[in-house]
């Protein structure tokens, strides 16, 4: 048995997270696809419910949850768009969701979560505040932590965005696609696209993109052995977790390639996107968007589906405009 | 009889330029309904080829042409999205197009359209200068003159994209609009949306919206007579050109309301589409969202059509987050 979530639990994520989600469209670019040498297709979860495809794994996981576990609420450690899925979710759900967050995370991102309902507590930002914090909410209330990635129901809820890729692919009549592209940072979403991917009746080749200054996912896969993060800064902030061995043993035998992208090459990207889509998307999004307009990965010719993870960024810092 | 065309040209319009436009979609977005107090179904013409609505109009002009004429070329004075969408539409007709520019447009509009094929006549920038390049050019070439908005072949086109827009809602098994909104400049679009509007078999209210720092429409509308424009600089490029006694006298008979905003709320409300929608507009588009969302029109608990106009900037001067 392979590990994680199967084709039949992404499916049954589907139809269970359905009423709680978006169907977002699949959008494409003539201009893109130009500069890519490649056909692509994008899903953009960027117009998702909170703006990320967060919501996925997040309602799969906590609608999973029997009606007693449900009641005594869901935890979760984040800054950013899993937390406010969690909350968003919890909501919907009628439980109380505490999102652990460090004192120095950005204000804004403490509104975001408490405006979806979430009950933020803060902790020092270091890895033993954060958990010890997280352990003192469970001992307290019984919650059920949603890990954002190392959670086979989380992945199985990821898996539906390419599910739905694909399904909206054919109904353009289109040919069915040949790779699959998604950011990796945990690895929660190319772990879920690359299941989906893999299990056609075609298999799809599975790329996935990182930041060069995040480089983890591409080293460890390489190694076939957890590799340390890189600890260097990237632009991309949803991008600086690294895998975890559920993850990686996933990837590992699913993902043909990772492409790396430099930081000036993120912001260059996803103005391309803003420009030529007329669509936001946050920086962790134009990291596969990037890999393929540069050439990273050996996507030419191909039918290529691109997952845009998200729309959520801070406008009072854009990286180009000033 | 009134001005103008009929509805009958619009839809003979939308069959004729069908191939060489795309059906934009239909958005919509819970937060911003929220703040308008009102149910809000955007047409997304920021997604058009070319990045605005001036497509519709300008390939309804250029495919109308017989064929003789067409082979002369078509030549318009503008820097901006109409000069682009003339220019994009002649090439693909095989004809020629004469841009007219004054001298001071800027580089990247310039590139822009000679990237669509156009071929850009420079002209010193007054209103003499520009007329007597125009004329020459047509009398060396017998180019056609595709005027941005006085011309009723145009405003049939630009009145597709609200035929559209009633379409779309119908099939989401929605009630009918009640009201429709558009952006007034020359008053092109607003005418054509105005006629598809009040000819249905409900007529829908009207509404325009205007900078106050160009708000001709709304003094010619309320005098009966072209006013002057208000020679004020607005961040809303697109909206400084003033009526024409042909737009003039659609408008009179079918705009219900013009609502009015200041330069600081246009920024404003094109950061809210931005970052609530995830959809890049420009600042002209962001003025019908303003007067939605500062209730500066009597649209409260109706179900409104928003027309985005386009969604070309400058991304090297935004109006935040440098």
């Amino acid at each position: 048995m392979s590990a994680g979530p199967s084709l039949e639990d992404i499916r049954a994520a589907a139809r269970r997270i359905y009423p709680y989600i978006h169907r977002t469209p699949v959008m494409t670019c003539a201009a893109l696809d130009e500069m890519a040498g490649a056909r692509l297709f994008f899903k953009c979860e960027n117009f998702q419910k909170t703006g990320s495809f967060k919501m996925r794994g997040a309602s799969n996981a906590i609608f999973l949850l029997p009606e007693e576990t449900a009641a005594r609420g869901v935890v979760t450690h984040s800054s950013g768009n899993h937390a406010a899925a969690v909350a968003r979710t919890a909501r919907e759900r009628g439980i109380p969701a505490w999102i652990v967050m460090p004192t120095n995370a950005p204000r804004t991102k403490r509104i975001a979560v408490e405006g979806y309902g979430g009950q933020v507590t803060e902790c020092a930002p270091t890895l033993e505040s954060r958990e010890s914090e997280m352990q003192r909410i469970r001992e307290r209330t019984g919650a059920t932590l949603i890990h954002p990635y190392n959670d086979e129901r989380v992945i199985a809820g990821q898996g539906t965005a390419a599910l739905e890729l694909l399904e909206d692919v054919r109904d353009l009549d289109a040919p069915d696609l040949d790779a699959i592209i998604a950011p990796v940072s945990g690895g929660g979403l190319l772990s879920g696209t690359a299941i989906t991917a893999k299990s056609q009746q075609r298999p799809l080749r599975v790329f996935g993109a990182e930041p060069q200054n995040a480089d983890d996912a591409f080293r460890s896969l390489a190694s076939g052995r957890l590799e340390p993060a890189a600890d260097a800064y990237t632009i991309a902030d949803g991008l600086r977790a690294t895998l975890s061995s559920l993850t990686l043993s996933i990837l590992n035998e699913r993902v043909d390639a990772i492409g790396l992208v430099t930081e000036s090459e993120i912001p260059w990207a996803m103005r391309m996107v803003w420009e030529r889509m007329k669509i936001i998307i946050e920086p962790s999004s134009a990291v596969p968007v990037a890999a393929l307009l540069l050439h990273r990965l050996p996507a030419e010719r191909l039918r290529v589906g691109v997952i845009l993870s998200g729309g959520n960024l801070d406008f009072d810092h854009l990286p180009f405009g000033g």
